[in-house]
């Protein structure tokens, strides 16, 4: 069995060196020995004389490589747009198996990419692409075959939740914890994909493509980021038993998906509240497994070149069997995305207010006036200091967003000085 | 496709429920229908009138069933050892693949119910029997199969986990947890199997056997159970930030494996010592990936049965496929497991002492003596009370039982009041 490995960056170079270190093992699991055919990189003049593999393997021909006859498998570690997607693309046509950790693409594309798969008779593997090392592919898609999930909450980006976790422990603004976050080299120069939630977003579509056999689209995520994230949000979460996490959330409704990513109140006793620094973790509400959590190394070459190896097993195996994993007779769902508007949430709101009498009793009618009832309120302070704090009872998006938007009207109410969404309770 | 169910109790009823109720999605995911043939149970008699299936499929012509032609697939939920064993060995003979539930008689038998798989050419599944619906089969043996697995820590016997939650949570003593535990239901009339540890070293050999990809025999599994646990044992850990579990542990060694389970401080931020209850959770630290953890129910019908159909899913493809899950050719390691004596650890050993100068001179000495050097020192409380809180670095198991003989000894302590390993640090 022979491989074409396209890219040969951090990824890509820790999969040479770990199928060099465990080719045994390796033959072993598949049935026979997996030789690398060629590695296709954009510059041969570069020093790669630290891999053990021959340097005559090296090509900057990526598509006469996946085309050569002796390929079997195509694993691509490039990242990036194009030319993955051509690369993948052709290798799909020619029926041979792809395993990609790239998750970029895969958000963009999916569809069409399993379509091709379909189309090829051949394997789409992932695992590295939706949580590096955390095994979540196998878990969602054959673990839990027999099982319909009903929710995943998923803590998937490493930054954000580094910055998440400083603020809670010191006390940290988000300025302050972000410098340090790129002093400690967590945060990238421009940090905008991490502390927006673009790459949150990315990976929330993946996961709940995975989760519930459907097709989500990048575009079909709702994403808010942690940039506005205020200290006292964090302490306010603390002082009820709560904790603040940048948040995966996609659920089974219906008639529908919802999907979205933002920071979000969990309760502390949440098997996701100590998921702490850069690790992630995927928790899942299944209807007969029940509550599962996947938790590990959401980043880093080594972690996910050994995603990438399980996927190189898998598909090996699968092409020796003569079968594919996702064969094309399979029913894929193809359910509808819901708007944010229409998603289910609780929200935690904290108000500046006028103190006088009959305050609350204005604020409570705003929510009833919208529909949402209300589980906890608290008055504190005194003075310019009055304040109050309300959490709701699960509500649509729509009706809470509306509510927040008359609160903020009223004469009443200095301030609406934050709103976070509640999960997990 | 068809399958014989061997079993009609709780997990036996829900998977038949959940058959029907998933077909579609099972079908789909197969590439063609999965039917029940036939269910063997002990007794006819009994009402079974809830279930969705109808009763001409009920026989207690158990092996005859196994053997009809029109019989793909063999699932055992009866649990025992015999006639499960019989069952079993007649599938696999047949060539027929067996998705089992059954820990005890995996246990005991695993070795040679794993070479008749083999010989039959049949794949033998059974990931609702290490930890029900936690996906643990796959993760170890195909996500992470091009990874190399050093070290797994499980919390996998809820009855314990719950009983140590309630003594942390409310400083109970450990038989009125146990009274608790009992009045809830989380514990048995009979208790034995699980607070003496009984339980958890049999999911510990088929957790080691898994994530080795070797053989552990029960007999091979160092086991102390919870009935010696104290309140200040568990008041001790959290004085310095740590947890109290009863822990399954397995670890690589250079050359063999060891494999126990025992009562373990761990440090309060280790992602296990939030695992709270009766929830089951198994940390796995490999080479490439990292920390990685599994979080869930470890027991429940539904839960179980979500693990079983999971696995009929997985054997119903090999078989379309033509393949086995672990074709003859894979090498497994045959690693030798190690003696208690020899496992490397960490002694927490509180120490009722004289309260007179020299007193930690002479129990410094007695570690020193043994080759054990000691982290951290803590001495408290005056005349009848003093104390001596000792930590050690890691050393053999034996240097440190030495040790704890030689300090009982001495004329300067009056008690060894507790001694307990420290794990994950």
């Amino acid at each position: 069995m022979k491989l074409a490995l396209l890219g040969c960056g951090t990824v890509g170079s820790e999969v040479v060196r770990l199928m060099r270190m465990r080719g045994d093992d390796l033959a072993a699991r598949v049935g026979e020995p997996i030789e690398i055919a060629g590695i296709a990189v954009r510059r041969l003049d570069r020093d790669r004389s630290h891999l053990p593999v021959d340097p005559s393997l090296f090509t900057t021909d990526a598509l006469g490589l996946i085309k050569r006859d002796d390929v079997d498998l195509v694993v691509e570690v490039a990242g990036g747009i194009e030319p993955a997607r051509t690369w993948i693309a052709t290798a799909l046509a020619e029926g041979k198996s792809v395993v990609t950790a790239n998750k970029a693409l895969l958000a963009e594309d999916g569809p069409a990419l399993s379509a091709a798969a379909k189309a090829g008779g051949a394997d789409l593997y992932y695992e590295a692409a939706a949580a590096a090392a955390i095994p979540l592919m196998r878990p969602l898609r054959e673990s839990l075959h027999g099982d319909k999930i009903n929710r995943v909450l998923g803590i998937v980006n490493g930054t954000t939740n580094y910055i998440c976790s400083q603020m809670s422990r010191t006390g940290a603004s988000f300025s302050e914890a972000l410098a340090e976050a790129t002093d400690l080299g967590y945060a990238e120069a421009d940090p905008t994909a991490d502390i927006d939630g673009f790459d949150a977003a990315a990976k929330a579509a993946l996961i709940a493509s995975l989760a519930f056999h459907t097709h989500v689209d990048l575009g079909e995520v709702y994403r808010e980021g942690i940039r506005d994230l205020k200290a006292s949000d964090i302490a306010s979460a603390a002082s009820e038993g709560r904790v603040v996490k940048l948040l995966c959330i996609a659920t089974r409704e219906e008639d529908g998906v919802s999907v979205r990513v933002h920071p979000a109140m969990i309760p502390a006793t949440h098997p996701l509240a100590n998921v702490d620094g850069a690790y992630n973790a995927v928790f899942v509400e299944a209807e007969s497994a029940g509550r599962l959590m996947f938790y590990g190394a959401g980043a880093g070459g080594t972690e996910t070149a050994s995603a990438v190896l399980g996927d190189i097993v898998a598909v090996a195996r699968n092409k020796r069997g003569g079968i594919t994993a996702f064969p094309p007779e399979a029913a894929y769902s193809d359910l509808p995305v819901k708007p944010i508007g229409e998603a289910r949430t609780r929200y935690h709101v904290s108000l500046d207010v006028v103190d006088e009498p009959g305050v609350l009793a204005r604020v409570a009618a705003t929510f009833a006036h919208h529909g949402v009832s209300l589980a906890t309120v608290h008055q504190s302070g005194q003075g310019d200091e009055a304040k109050l704090v309300l959490v709701t009872h699960i509500a649509a998006d729509q009706q809470l967003s509306d509510t927040v938007e008359e609160l903020s009207q009223l004469t009443s109410v200095h301030q609406v000085a934050s709103v976070m969404r509640v999960e997990g309770e």
